[in-house]
């Protein structure tokens, strides 16, 4: 979708408290818009032309349009020559426009993480959704009823008898059917029925009652998607998921509507539809890609490089008083922090980056391949997508450095 | 301030795209509001009336306001008592309205880390800001030169001599003064120029160069806030600091205007003051607490509880298929993640926290105080306060278990 002011408001960034800086526009050396900056651009009717990510205030979020729709079109393809559908995981990008590019490029549909990634996505076009969670508590099964009211083909999971009872009743009530997976844990980690007899005994259970329609299995190993080495990967995945699998064909064999086996990564889409009886990838970061994924290795090398790193963040450095140091304005807040590793700087050797607080991040120059000065803008892959793109509100798409669209980053909050 | 519809659309929250579901207000049983719901409540001419922190969907941020205001009150006594000022740092908290309780309890105006913070709050109606990071880059100038334009008070930071050369030809050029401090590095870590000679020879610079108006000193020891033992904390920042504060005298001496000196935190709020030559703190924390703090110890304890912990995320249990374990609805999206430990969980013991991925928290069920269930609601007191605030976009006020206000998170992003 192209950008336009009316867009902005409608998925929710509106105009922020920074707005108030008509001058600027008058003063043709300014660069360094701040999103305020190209709101009130938009607003006056003044497209993004000319804008080049040189003209973007940092720390900012950006995207490699090209690598991003090479990434896109490389698992399309795969999905089509190994014959398994996609519906990618939307938790990973929480933009409307790449769900609809997923659509577009073959995909059923896609999964959220939560009922108001869902409830944003639903909004914005997308259908095939399918929740990922658990929808526990009356807040969420009130809105996933909702949602179910507007958008029927919306699937979510349930791994517990009592909630899918609770479930069944609020159908009832609503007077409409609820599309059901069974969760089944395929490693003991977070969430699921453990496959075999309770899983079973569950998938019979929610298919007696009222109002809930069951459709199938969802089975997601999230430890194997970052086994290191491509072998070991694909051993774990396999000893991981042969139970659920199993599962899911005995149930087929009891006569239960089991049409959909879900799970899988963007760690293992080229393992996981090795296994018969999967239906469906819930691929994510594969369109963005990050460190996390780099270093688990890919089939011929130390580096994971079947996608290529479309999402990056530009930062500033803003004190340079050592020579073997220098600080940038990107910190906790700018760089997702659940790993034990920082993002990779690019384009620059001989650099470490550590996190130096809530907005400050140090640069440990040992043995830099070219100088770094006070002012320069640089750039850096994400250690973790997911929670990386949470941090912000929007994502600037680049066309080489060209600013070419402005993704609403859409369903952060409850 | 109370909360309107008016207001949430002043400070940039708008309606969110998930806002549609008018059928939810015929309902009498219906509880769990998202946020989007209780924009529509508002929008519609209800208040909050009635509306208690169980109506909240989860993962929400809440605040208790007696204990908040405890803490400011605490805080500001203490200040009296010693003799310094305050101007606490709302990069903490990014709220407009604490802020201006902070400032109606006596300090002198708020710290923000950011430009964007500084513009929101000021557009919120508070003075006397120093923003303590150095704005470098184009975009940086030019915003804190309109900044300075409409609140002459606004304060920043140097740490290098062409950067205040840059600030000198912006403010020249646009006919005002940009009011400075020395931003002196006490330790080594991430900004600042070395006290003595270094920072010296840079007040010197500053002060004969045009339209910057030379203000005294800041120096922030970010390491030393942390310190465990209280003993040990004291012994930290008095040797980190004497160098500064003998560079501040010197300067002093030398008849450069000196009037700030401008450091201290949370963790240094009753040691720093000991350090003659301090004339105001950055205390942040203080009005909300974590678990980063309260595992320093305090002056008689093992725990840091000179303030008490006011700020709460509320999560649901949405997964229970194991004796021994159970998830929650809060991960990597819901607590900041920069620490190597978890939240806390309130008011149950024998329970430990780990993150279970982005959306999912996996609570170990060791030996809970009592029996932990599938849609339970709990409570937890964040890892680390600033980053975590940062993943909301508002803050749910209670007084008791009703909702008071709501606070917009802003100046979020650039």
């Amino acid at each position: 979708m192209k950008t336009s002011r009316r867009k902005f408001l409608r998925y929710g960034l509106g105009l922020t408290a920074a707005t108030a800086f008509p001058s600027i526009w008058t003063r043709k050396s300014v660069t360094g818009y701040s999103n305020g900056d190209i709101e009130q651009r938009l607003s006056i009717g003044r497209g993004l032309e000319g804008l080049t990510k040189n003209d973007l205030a940092t720390p900012t979020l950006v995207l490699d349009l090209d690598v991003f729709e090479s990434n896109l079109e490389k698992m399309s393809r795969h999905a089509k020559e190994v014959s398994i559908e996609l519906r990618p995981h939307a938790k990973t990008h929480k933009c409307i426009e790449v769900a609809r590019r997923q659509i577009d490029a073959g995909a059923l549909g896609v999964c959220t993480a939560t009922i108001s990634e869902a409830e944003a996505l639903a909004e914005g076009g997308i259908n095939g959704l399918l929740i990922t969670s658990e929808m526990v508590g009356r807040d969420k099964i009130r809105r996933l009823v909702q949602m179910t009211r507007n958008h029927p083909d919306t699937m979510s999971v349930i791994d517990h008898p009592d909630h899918a009872k609770q479930l069944s009743q609020a159908a009832v009530e609503a007077s409409l059917e609820l599309n059901v997976l069974v969760d089944i844990d395929p490693i003991g980690r977070r969430t699921g029925v453990s496959a075999g007899k309770p899983a079973i005994d569950l998938a019979h259970y929610a298919e007696k009652l009222p109002n809930l329609k069951l459709r199938g299995i969802h089975s997601y190993s999230g430890p194997s998607s970052h086994v290191t080495g491509f072998e070991e990967r694909r051993a774990h995945s396999r000893r991981v998921m042969a139970a659920p699998i199993e599962t899911f064909f005995k149930l087929q064999e009891e006569g239960l509507p089991m049409e959909i086996l879900s799970g899988g990564s963007t760690g293992t889409y080229n393992i996981d539809p090795e296994f018969e009886g999967m239906t469906e990838l819930q691929v994510g970061s594969y369109v963005f890609m990050d460190v996390d994924y780099r270093i688990i290795g890919g089939k011929s090398g130390p580096d994971y490089d079947d996608f290529g790193q479309s999402l990056k963040v530009i930062a500033t450095v803003i004190s340079k008083n050592h020579d073997d140091r220098a600080t940038i304005d990107a910190g906790f807040k700018a760089f997702a922090t659940d790993r034990d590793f920082g993002p990779d700087i690019i384009g620059i050797s001989g650099i470490t980056y550590r996190f130096g607080g809530d907005e400050h991040g140090i640069l440990q120059l040992d043995d830099p391949s070219r100088e770094v000065k006070l002012g320069d803008r640089l750039e850096f892959v994400v250690p973790h997508c997911d929670p990386n793109v949470n941090l912000y509100d929007r994502i600037y798409c680049l066309r080489g450095e060209k600013v070419e669209e402005i993704w609403p980053v859409v369903g952060k909050y409850v």
